[in-house]
C-alpha cells in the first residue's frame, strides 16, 4: 500500500463528492466525528435563516408559519429512515441522557403492568460495565427514585447476551461501544431479550448515521441516540428517542408512563388544561419547548447523511477502517500499539482504537500535527472514520503521523503531558 | 393624552436607544415578547461565529479552546445578576419543565431527609390552579413516579399564601402569572413558607429580565426560569435553575438528590467512572451535553438585559403598562373590554390582559393589522410590554388599533374565527 493507492481509492470513491458539503479547516485530518461531527456547509445559512427570517421577522408567528411546532417530529421522521423505524416512532428533543430516562421509565412501567410475568422477580435492569457512563448514571438516578424496586446489574460486553434471563426487566445496551468500537449483534440480542421476556433499549449514539440499524426488523422496543456525532448536528445537538408503535399503544392509558410530563407532550398544549393528558403519539416523549436553532442545525446534518445513503456509508466505513488497521499493523509494528477494536469489520462500528501505554501524550502530539483523534481513559487512542468526509489519503497521513510520533518519541515532551483533559 | 405626548415620552426615555439593538420587522408592533422575545441584532453574528469558527474550524477542540464546557455556568452566572442570586447558584441548560423536575425532586428529598419535621404528615406539594400548566404537569409526573408519598394540592392565586401550612412539603409558585400578569409578593410568601417549614420553588418565567427579583434577599430555596421570553434567547432557548447555596451543601452527600443524573452533572465527566458521583456545585443540575448554539444565543440576549439594567427596565415597564391601561380605559370604554390584570402596577409584571367575549378573533384582527399580542383561553387578550424595545408610541398605536377593531367589529369576520390556534 502506498499513498498513491490511497489517492486512487479516493478517486474511485462514490461518496467523495460529499466531503465538499463540509466546511473542514485546512491542515486538519479530522478523526473525531464520532465525538463531534463536522460542520455541513449548508448549516450556517440555514441557522442564519432561522435566526434572521423566522425568529427576527416572523417572531412568535413562526411557531405556525415556519412549522417550528412540528420540528421535533419532522427531524425524528428523517432519523427514522436511518434506523429502520417508522416516521411516527421517532422524535427529536432534549439530550440522550434525558431521553434515556424517559424510555427506561416507560419500559419499567410496561414490565410492572404486565400481568403474565412474575413482576416481583423481574427486578434487574441489565447493562454493560463499559457502557457509556451517562447511560449508567441515568439508570442509577431513575432506580434511586423508584426506591428498591429494581437493581442495576452490570456485566462485561461479551457477557451481555447470556446475562439476559427471566430476572431481567429491561436490558439497556449500547450498540457500538464508545471506547472500543465493538458492535453488538442487534438482531440476536433483541431476540434473546424477547425470549426471556425482557424489554430492550438500544443506545445508538455511535450507530446512527454510521452503520445500518433496523430496529423494527428485529422488533426492538426502545432506542435513543445522539445528534452531534455521525449526524453532524453541532455541539450539544438534540438527541432522539424511538418507541415501538406497539408500546405507544400499550402506554396510551397511563398518563405518566413517560414521567417527564411537560406541556409539549400534552395532547392539547394550548388548551392550558391543569391536568396532564399525554398525546397518543410519540409527541408524549417531548417535554418542554425544544430549541429551534439546535433542531434546525441537526436537520441539515441528517439530510446530508440521508443524501449519501447509509449502506454506501457503511461500505466506505469498512474500507476506511480496514485500511487503517492494516496500515497501522504494518507500518507501526513494534512501536507499542495494540488493536483494541474487534478485528472483524462486521463486529465493529466506524471507529478504530489502539491501546498504547502513553496514549494521552501520543494523542496530544498527533493533535499538534493536525491529526485530531481522541483519547479515552486509561490508554486508548480512538480514531473515528466518518465516511461522509474522511478520505483514504487521510488514513495514510494519519498512519504516517502516528508512526513518526511513536518512532521518534515525539510524544515524550512536557507540553503534551501537561495539557489538561476536559473532553 | 395624545400621540405627541407618547412621542415626547419616547424622546425622554433613557432606554430608547436599546430598541436599536433589536432586529424588529417593519410594520409590526410586537407585544408578545413575554412569549418569544425579539431578536437582538448581535445574536446572528454571534451564532454564526459559533457555527463557522468554533464548530467548523475549532471542531472538538472548542469544548476547551472556546470554553463551551463552561457555558451553562457562565450564562447562569449572568442570569444570577438579574435574580438576586450568587453566580455559583445558577446554571443554564435544558427546558424550564425539566429544570422544575430537578429542583422539585431535590426539594422533596430535602424534606424527606429532615429529621425535625414529621415527614409523614408533610405530604402536600402546593401550587396554583392557574399556574402555567407545564409546572403542574411536571409535578404530577414526578409525584406519580414517587408513588403515594406526596399529593398535589391546587388553590387559587389569592389563596396561595394562606394555604402554606405545616402539611406542605414544597410550594411551587409562579411569580408572575402567565395569563393575568398578576405578581405574587415574593418576600412575604417566601417568609410564610419558611415559617411553615415548607420549601419554596419560584418559577420566574415571566419575571427574569422584566421585574427585579431578589431570591437571596428573601432566602428563597429554588427557582427556575425561561430563556426565550424577556431574556431574548430565541425559540426554545435553554432555561435556568437556581439552587440556594445552603441546599447545594445539604445535598452534597446524596448522589441522586437531583435524579436526572447525567454525565455533565458528574464531578469528573471525563474520568468515565461507571458510578455516578455528583459535582459538589450547581453543575449537578445539568444532565446531558447542552446545546452550544442555543446557549450562545441566550448569552447575547441576557447581555442586552444586563446592559439596560433591571431597575430601569422595571421603571419603564410600569410607565408603559400604566399608559396602556389608562388609554384603553379611556378610549375603549363601552367596547366590551375588562381589565384582567391587577390595577396596581406593584402587583403585576410587564404584561396587561383584558378580557373580551370575542378575544380570539379580536386578537387575530389585531395581528392582521401588525399588532402582535397573544390570546389565552378562554377570553384573554394578552399584551406584553418588553421595555427593552417597546415604545410609548407603540402603546398609542395599539390602543388605536384595538379601539378601531372593537368599534367597527372588524373582528367579526370568518377568516379571523377560522385561524387555527397553535401557540
Amino acid at each position: 500500500m502506498t499513498r498513491s493507492d490511497c489517492e486512487e481509492l479516493d478517486r474511485r470513491d462514490p461518496l467523495a463528492a460529499h466531503r465538499n458539503s463540509f466546511a473542514l479547516p485546512d491542515g486538519v485530518i479530522y478523526l473525531d466525528g464520532n465525538s463531534l461531527g463536522a460542520l455541513p456547509r449548508a448549516t450556517s445559512a440555514r441557522v442564519r435563516e432561522v435566526v434572521e427570517r423566522e425568529w427576527g421577522d416572523g417572531l412568535i408567528r413562526s411557531w405556525n408559519a415556519a412549522h417550528w411546532v412540528d420540528l421535533p417530529r419532522r427531524v425524528g421522521a428523517r432519523i427514522a429512515r436511518l434506523i429502520g423505524a417508522q416516521a411516527h416512532e421517532v422524535v427529536c428533543a432534549d439530550s440522550t441522557s434525558i431521553n434515556l430516562f424517559k424510555v427506561l421509565a416507560a419500559a419499567l412501567k410496561l414490565q410492572t403492568a404486565r400481568p403474565q410475568v412474575r413482576a416481583r422477580e423481574r427486578r434487574v435492569v441489565l447493562s454493560e460495565r463499559t457502557n457509556f457512563p451517562t447511560d449508567l448514571y441515568v439508570a442509577q438516578g431513575l432506580l434511586a427514585l423508584l426506591g428498591d424496586r429494581f437493581e442495576l446489574k452490570l456485566v462485561d460486553f461479551d457477557e451481555m447476551a447470556e446475562a439476559i434471563d427471566n430476572t431481567v426487566a429491561v436490558t439497556l445496551i449500547t450498540h457500538v461501544n464508545y471506547q472500543t468500537g465493538a458492535m453488538h449483534d442487534m438482531a440476536a440480542i433483541t431476540r434473546r431479550a424477547r425470549h426471556a421476556g425482557a424489554l430492550i433499549i438500544w443506545d445508538l449514539a455511535h450507530s446512527a448515521g454510521a452503520v445500518p440499524v433496523n430496529l423494527n426488523d428485529c422488533s426492538a422496543d426502545f432506542a435513543v441516540g445522539c445528534g452531534y456525532k455521525y449526524l453532524n448536528g453541532g455541539p450539544g445537538a438534540p438527541a432522539f428517542a424511538f418507541v415501538a408503535e406497539r408500546h405507544l399503544t400499550a402506554l396510551v392509558d397511563d398518563p405518566f408512563a413517560q414521567p417527564l410530563s411537560g406541556w409539549f407532550g400534552h395532547r392539547a398544549p394550548f388548551a392550558f388544561d391543569p391536568e396532564f393528558a399525554p398525546a397518543a403519539s410519540i409527541d408524549r416523549f417531548t417535554v418542554g419547548t425544544p430549541s429551534i436553532l439546535a433542531l434546525a442545525a441537526l436537520d441539515i446534518g441528517v439530510e446530508g447523511v440521508l443524501a449519501a445513503g447509509i449502506d454506501a456509508l457503511r461500505a466506505k466505513s469498512i474500507t476506511l477502517t480496514e485500511l487503517f488497521v492494516n496500515c497501522v499493523e504494518q507500518r507501526c509494528a513494534g512501536l507499542g500499539v495494540t488493536l483494541a477494536s474487534p478485528r472483524a469489520a462486521a463486529r465493529r462500528g466506524s471507529q478504530i482504537c489502539f491501546a498504547h501505554a502513553h496514549a494521552w501524550p501520543v494523542m496530544q502530539a498527533l493533535i499538534a500535527r493536525g491529526v485530531i483523534g481522541d483519547f479515552r481513559a486509561p490508554n486508548i487512542l480512538r480514531f473515528g472514520f466518518a465516511p461522509l468526509y474522511v478520505r483514504y489519503v487521510d488514513v495514510w497521513e494519519t498512519v504516517e503521523a502516528l508512526r513518526d510520533v511513536l518512532a521518534t518519541k515525539a510524544w515524550d515532551r512536557p507540553e503534551f503531558k501537561a495539557i489538561k483533559a476536559v473532553t
